[in-house]
Order: structure tokens, then sequence, then C-alpha cells
């Protein structure tokens, strides 16, 4: 053809060359560290799902405008996953009798999201996910605070860099009907009144708080909520089981020191229909970038989409890797350090058998020395060149003189510092 | 909803639950260790990939037909990736100008294939990438045939166990053109119906050939090169660039004792249209499962695909999750001990604070001991019944009295031997 194809990543999605996937396997290795040490076990679900898993969640429309979704051949309606948790759902209730509950679970999948590309919001994206299931109690909540802080930390970030804005679902609605004077069903009425506060003008909102029968001072009662301190806070509801919840919560992270990171902040809503209990955002400190990053919080029974009378509530957080990325950049915390260990090019010369090179390589590799030969046979000038550009930090050479003598000379790039070593020893130079 | 949702994976699919991630896990780190260590570096790219970036290397039809693919609201054809090689070729070719040559790269992508499903077939798969970019000789072809040997003895495996099958396509057409006496428009012919040899009767495979002009004593001859060693072949056409690169892949391997593993086989071609030079296959020496289980081969300038004028070869190699899994089950390689660490499970008393438990969590995590406090308040029982399920090595036991002591009593739930600890010195228990 003569047409030349496209070099061009398909819209939205990134290309990796081997300095970033670099870059993202060292994001995830911390990641998985952390988790894996807290006893988080790491699995993944397909890519392809059936689309009926979305609709469930969001409704039919939500779901097929936001996913890609196609009719494959045997007429299954088929998404392409755009977030993880309806995958992990359906495989604890494919196993709900063989697991052994609680579980703390963790997957770092990548994902697609069908949707206008802007900063830090890509088609393409990998998103860690850390669940809890079954454990209906504060100390799940706290486990999952504590290892999205622990995460942060193992960066480097410092209570400097990063809040954990933490709400609870039931002591919000609790609160309302107190201050409202309503039942659960009013209550709701006007928190979603409230959890458009921040998207509407001011007067907006008060009119459709008015409108349902709020008065100035119970309104202003609301707003004193946003800047009170939790203990100050749950007073308006103190038997709420929401309140006992949030204090729970706030004393072992104040015994931990970890109330440094945390804020209780009653603006944490994260969408009516889903949380159920604490719900928590992290938010960047940094001005210029100051928003949220990431959040979570309780479900519960999501795993009844799938089995009659199931009862396994969850908790947990999902972030995304373009988020973390950029919250890193911002803070100066990625190390320019990281993976940066001995490599080693071999040159060759050509009066030299190639399987003596072969056997030096091969004696380094034994050794774990990541080391490559030089593939092809041009001039030495070329092969420095090639072991400066791809980040070499030692070159061996091995002339026709060195062999004769039993000898590798081997220069360190960086301090250009040459010394031979007996053949036999040559590992020992690194 | 009253209707439940199927908790079946998508057809073709697979759930990784932990105990399997953590298998998936062990493979892909001891592949990523062996490739590491020859300097071979990791890329990714997008699973989604434009339709004609397949349709280029395989048709429009058959890209149509064995790919997942959809048009998407922007009229752009979309396809899931079948295979990295097209992904990798686009790759090079948008930063020709930028990159150091030779390339080593691999890559681990998730990909799709829209197939019937069979045994070791599914249609969502994970496929090692292995590709040399830039670097025309031998030399190449041989780093990649030897990265393939190691990673199946970084398993365990050995020469027993699997057999490396190599030839060479320019050989191979010039073997047959000094055979059939043809030119290289005849030869191609011929390669045609002897590509077909295994496929159709006996009688068919001669009728076509003598269609094509050969002779009896000419079949005999071809019928010869495929039980021949290698020396013997290349005195077929001596002369031939192919010959001489079999010669010099051969010698090194017997001079590295990698011959071992390796033998020269006329029979392997592996699709007329696409290798130019080397080309491989690693079998499965089990006589239940003697089959290919995957290969590669130099594949001369799939740059030139985007890119006018550009000359990049690659030689490589692609290796799939469920093929490896197969072989390594069938020669029980894979080791019951992997990932089987340390794996403490700290026990709860209600009459102890809640946050002498998560300090004491705390401390086993800042010495990297894979820990996890009981989330609840179950009965010591229970608790331990956890502890066996889950697979910990240790629980963690601290009631009222040990608390009051200053000590831990650790168990150590393979031996049954217990122990206390002062909490100071808890993490030299481990």
């Amino acid at each position: 053809m003569s047409e030349k194809l496209s070099t061009q990543p398909y819209k939205g999605t990134r290309d990796f060359y081997p300095a970033d996937m670099q870059l993202r396997n060292w994001f995830f290795g911390v990641i998985r560290r952390v988790l894996e040490t807290a006893a988080f076990e790491e699995y993944n679900g397909p890519m392809l799902e059936s689309l009926e898993l979305y609709a469930a969640k969001s409704g039919e429309e939500l779901a097929g405008k936001q996913t890609y979704n196609f009719t494959d051949r045997g007429n299954r309606h088929v998404a392409i996953r755009p977030e993880m948790t309806p995958t992990v759902a359906r495989m604890v209730a494919a196993k709900m009798n063989d697991l052994t509950f609680p579980l703390k679970w963790f997957s770092i999948p990548n994902m697609y999201r069908y949707e206008a590309t802007q900063r830090g919001r890509l088609r393409e994206f990998w998103q860690l996910n850390v669940d809890i299931f079954g454990c209906d109690t504060y100390e799940a909540d706290l486990d999952c605070i504590i290892a999205a802080i622990n995460i942060l930390r193992a960066f480097g970030a410092d209570e400097s860099m990063f809040t954990v804005r933490i709400n609870n679902r039931r002591f919000f609605n609790d609160a309302i009907a107190a201050i409202a004077g309503t039942d659960a069903e009013g209550a709701k009425a006007v928190s979603k009144v409230i959890d458009r506060k921040n998207k509407v003008p001011r007067e907006v909102y008060e009119k459709d708080l008015t409108a349902l029968g709020l008065s100035e001072s119970q309104i202003a009662r609301i707003d004193a909520l946003y800047g009170m301190s939790v203990r100050d806070a749950v007073a308006v509801c103190p038997a709420s089981v929401g309140a006992q919840e949030l204090l729970n919560l706030f004393e072992m992270l104040e015994k931990l020191g970890l109330d440094r990171y945390c804020v209780f902040d009653f603006g944490i809503v994260r969408g009516l229909d889903y949380y159920t209990g604490t719900v928590f955002e992290v938010f960047d400190n940094a001005p210029e970038n100051n928003r949220a990053m990431f959040g979570g919080g309780r479900y519960d029974n999501l795993v009844g989409l799938f089995v009659k009378n199931a009862k396994v509530s969850g908790v947990g957080f999902g972030m995304g890797d373009v988020t973390l990325e950029n919250f890193l950049i911002t803070h100066d915390l990625i190390l320019s350090s990281f993976g940066r260990g001995v490599k080693v090019l071999v040159t060759r010369f050509d009066d030299v058998p190639y399987e003596s090179y072969l056997r030096l390589v091969e004696t380094l590799h034994a050794a774990g020395v990541t080391a490559s030969l030089y593939l092809g046979s041009k001039k030495f000038g070329k092969q420095i060149d090639y072991a400066v550009k791809t980040d070499c930090t030692h070159i061996c050479v091995m002339g026709g003189d060195e062999l004769a003598r039993g000898v590798v000379r081997v220069k360190n790039l960086a301090t250009r510092e040459e010394r031979d070593f007996p053949l036999s020893e040559i590992t020992t130079a690194f």
C-alpha cells in the first residue's frame, strides 16, 4: 500500500514506551507492596463484560452512553469495562459459598470510559480498586482509609500534600432529618438539594430548600455543619449510627497519629444512590491542583444484584493512574533514580570469537546482572554511543589483547573509571 | 430488580481470583526477571487500535472476522487488539528518529481474539511479546532464541521437556528453488504446496507438485530435507544467505551448549507472507501435549507500513499465558510454594483497646511483614478458622493478660509452636 498508516494511538489512549512503562511499573509496584503487606490480595477479571452489569448499577442509558459497547455475533450486549466494581461484585457472588469473609481484595485493571478527554480524564486508564467485603463495621472503613494513606506515604507524600476528607452517609441523612424535622423520605428530597449545593447559585439552593419547607434558621444550621469538627457535628444527632461510626473512626485515626492527614467534611457526599456509610475523598493540597484525586466509601450489598437474599457489604476506593501521576509530579515525588540499577553493554570486536562474548553475557546473567551484548558489529565509537543513549551504567571491553590476557576491561560510564577484571571474577565488578 | 444477573464471566474469558492471580503474577514475574536481566525493556500500548492496523497486515476480511471491532461515535473503525505486533510497529514508527536501535523490547498485554473457544484458545488471553528491532543479522535471532530458552529454563524446564525447532525462510525458498530448478516466482508456488503438506493427503501433495513440473526424484529430494541435520540440509544450496544464517546460529547454539534444546526442522514455515528469515517454534515434548506452544522469527520492515522509506527489520516471538500454564502443569513445574511467605493474622479480643491491635499491625507493616488485623469481633475460634482458611502462616494473640505483661503470643500454624515475644521485639518473630 502506498497510503501510510497513522502512527497516532487511538483517541484518549496512550503508548507506554519503556521509560513510561518503567514509571508505571514503579507506581504499581509501590502500591502492590503496601497492599500486600496489609494482606490485601490481588484479583483481576475480563475486559469485556455483559452490558447489563453496568445498566443494573447506573441505568441503561448512562451505561450505554459512557461505555464502549457493542453486540457480538452471538447477540450478546457486551461492554468494555468502564469500572471494576460490577466485575468484583459478580466474582464475589459467583463463589460466595467458597470464599472466606472478610475479603481484602485489590486490582489494577485497565478500563475504558467513552467520554470527552481532558487533563486527567482519558479514555483508557488504569485504576487501582481496593475493597473489603463482608465486614459491616467501621473497622473495615478504617482499614481502607489507612491503606489509602499508606499508599501515598509510600511515595513520600506527607500531610502538607494531601488531605482525606471524611463524612458518613448515614450521619448525613440523620443530621438533615434532625435539622429539617422530616422523615427519611423528606430527608432524601432535602439531601438531593444539598448534593447540588456547589453546582447551583446560592439563591437557587436556598429557594429549593425553602420550597421543601425549611426555614432560614434550619438552612443556617445546615450551613454551619460544613465548618464543624466531627465532635461538634455529631452533637446534632448523637444517637445516629453514622455519628457513632464517625466518632469511632476519628478516635482511632487520632490514636494512630493519622488524624494529621484527615478532616471531617460534611460536604463529601459522593453520589446519592450508591454509598451507604462512611465516604471519603482524598484531596491534593497543592493550590494549583486542589481537588479530589480519588475516593470511596461503604456501599452495601452489590452482591445482591446477583444472588437472592445475599447480604455482603463492601467498602473500598478507586484511584486512577493519571491522577496519581499528576499528584506525584506536582509534589516532585517521582524519584529520578527509580529502576536505575546496573546495566551493562558488552561491546564487541570482530577479531574475538562471538561465542566468547556470548559466554561473558551468560556469566553476567547467571549472576543476575542486567547485561546485553551489542547486536551487530558497528565501530567501537558507535557502540559506546549506544551504551550512553540506552542508559547503560557500564561497558565491558574485551578485544584480542584482553582475551589473550584472560581479562575484561570494565568502564563505569558515570565516573569514567576503567579497570581490568580477570574473566573468572567478572561478576565482582558490578 | 428481581431478575438476578448472571455471575458467569463473558464467553471465553476468565476471572482471576486471588489464587489464580498469584499464579499469573508469579509467571509474569519470572518472565520479566529473565528478560530484564537480558536488557529487554517493557512497553505497552492501548487495548483499542484502529482496525486498519490489522487489515493492513492480514487483509480486511480476516481482520474483521477475527477481531472484536466496531465503529465509534466519531465514525472510527476500532478493534480490540488481537495481537501486539501492529501496535509495537506503530510505536516504533512514531518515534523512529528518537529511538536508539537496536531496540530490545517486550510486553505482556491482554488481548482478544474472536474465535471458537477450545483448550488453550480463549477469547481473552495475555501474550508475552519479545522483539528486537534494527539488527539485520543472525545475532538478534540468536538473542531471541536464547531468551525463549532461558524463560523456560527459569521455570525449571529442561531439554527433556521442550524442543526449539528452527528453520530459515530464505534457506527454505533457496533450497526449493535449487531442487525444483525454478526462479523465485516458481519457488513461491512450490512453497505454497509444501506449506500445506501436513494438511492434505499425500497424493494431493504429490499431484500438486507434479502439476508445477516437479519430478518424482525432485519430490524425493524435498522429502529428504525433513529428516536432515542442518549441515546436510544446507549442502543443498550452500551459497544461500539463509543457509549461512542457519550455520552461524547452530554453531553458536552448540558452543553455548544450547543445542541440546534445539533442532533443525525444514517443516517449520510459519505463514508464507510474513516471515523472511529465521523461524522457530517451541514444542512441548510431552507425548500427550506434543505440539507447538509458541514461536516466532524474523519479519522485515513492518515499520514500513507507517513510514515511507523506513527499513527496520525485526525478530521476535509471542507466548500465550494459557499455553505456558498448560506446559508448566503438564511437567509439574508449578511450585506449590510460590508466594508462600509469612502472613500474619492479628486476632482480637474485646477487652483490649482496638488501637493496641492497630499499632501492633502498624509495627509489623513497618518491618515489611504481611499482616492484617481480624476485621469484626467474632469469637476466637472463628478467627483461627479465618486464619487457616486464608493461608495465614502465623497468628498473634494479645489478650488482656498478654497486654498487661507487654507481650504478644505468636503461634506458627504449621508447626503449632507458640511463643511469647515482648511487644517491642515482635518483628523478630517472623
